[in-house]
């Protein structure tokens, strides 16, 4: 069914939702008509169900008939934390993750990074380019939050904001580290957890170090090396496998 | 640390290996030099270590000095099969279920599939692009075998080839279906399994119902519906977590 956020313009008034916008010609495009059905989100993990009763060329109305917690949120909160690669590779994270249900997708400058985060100008722009993949994402996928996508300055940041989870991980290539499974299964029933990876090169080990000395978990993904943009997918679909939201 | 495959013309001899054609081209591109050590994997799980002994425009000439099983297949046999999607979606899935351990990747038609598989001689050049992808994927994430892959006429072709396997596999977004966890954990150890996706369309309701009455598990990956390229990914992620292998 038809997904739409309360975004761009969009919005709700009393028991009616009026699709605006982009949104208003995104549903020409679905060739929606009156009677149909669609869902509106208010992107806090609510859907209001509806059903279409105007269509004019610059709007859709549609009268709620139904307010239900969204069923497309997992119970894990996911926050997802790479390492800025290059070109295309950060639209895949985050397209791939907000299907995969991050509720958060940042990256970060590393000390291996290749790609660079910009001017000031240039950084709001990417960011909202990248936030509307997201969204985009979250629609097609029929989840009920739009995930949060962003840049942070360096590590440090990354690991503060992964320390405020349940389960700070930090998957890394080499020495001493467990195993994905051992860690998350040792770590119980979770509310949150971050999931934390490298750039192309990967990490260098002092930063490793100091992820362990910030109390990160240390994690291998096995002994097949995936490239910077397959990590974070997979390691989030493991964590929605394992959290019973898969 | 550099792999080359015994395919495209290298060779092993006595206790030497013998880098030619490409793979020498590609010994140049990473700058090897005599003392260097290398990777020559014989394609069925089994590594040999080597130092360059011997350089010329043509070959690059490495002694073997020990032979081990390749660290990097998984314990499970992981069988992937995809309703053929459009464009680059197949190098994607291809690309992306090599690193994470798939041991045979198949595209089949499927009743709302919009690419077609196409004629013979366009089959067998696709096929083998698809084939030189998983190669060059297999070398960077450090597989000991490259997957097979290939092209299969039907959904009936899949379902026999799933049900060679432990644990066949159906991935489906509605009606009657187990969670993946459910139906991986239910199954116990399995030294095989299969995963079954759809292509952009999803599969009719008349599929699934056959791949019931064949005997495969028809299985949900959670309330979220994944793109046709990121389901295989995520699906295999998590059989390779909860069989231990990530």
């Amino acid at each position: 069914m038809a997904r739409f956020f309360l975004t761009g313009g969009s919005s709700i008034a009393g028991g009616t939702a009026f699709i605006l916008g982009e949104d208003a010609a995104h549903a020409k495009v679905l060739r929606l008509r009156v009677g149909d059905r669609l869902v509106v989100c208010d992107g806090l993990g609510k859907d209001h169900n509806c059903t279409v009763t105007k269509i004019t060329p610059d709007e859709v109305e549609a009268e709620i008939f139904e307010t239900v917690p969204c069923q497309g949120e997992p119970s894990v909160r996911a926050i997802v934390l790479c390492g800025l690669p290059k070109g295309d590779k950060v639209d895949y994270i985050v397209q791939k993750c907000t299907e995969a249900g991050a509720a958060e997708i940042w990256f970060f400058q590393s000390h291996r990074c290749v790609a660079k985060i910009g001017e000031d100008k240039d950084r709001a722009k990417k960011v909202s380019r990248w936030q509307r993949i997201a969204e985009e994402a979250a629609k097609q996928s029929g989840r009920g939050v739009i995930p949060t996508v962003g840049l942070l300055d360096d590590l440090a940041e990354a690991f503060n904001r992964a320390n405020g989870t349940d389960l700070p991980m930090f998957m890394y290539e080499t020495a001493e580290r467990r195993p994905l499974k051992e860690t998350v299964e040792s770590a119980g029933a979770v509310a949150s957890a971050a999931i934390i990876t490298g750039p192309e090169g990967g990490f260098e080990p002092f930063e490793a170090e100091l992820a362990g000395v910030m109390g990160l978990r240390i994690c291998s993904m096995g002994p097949r090396i995936f490239r910077c943009e397959t990590a974070p997918v997979a390691a989030l679909s493991a964590l929605m496998y394992a959290t019973g939201n898969m």
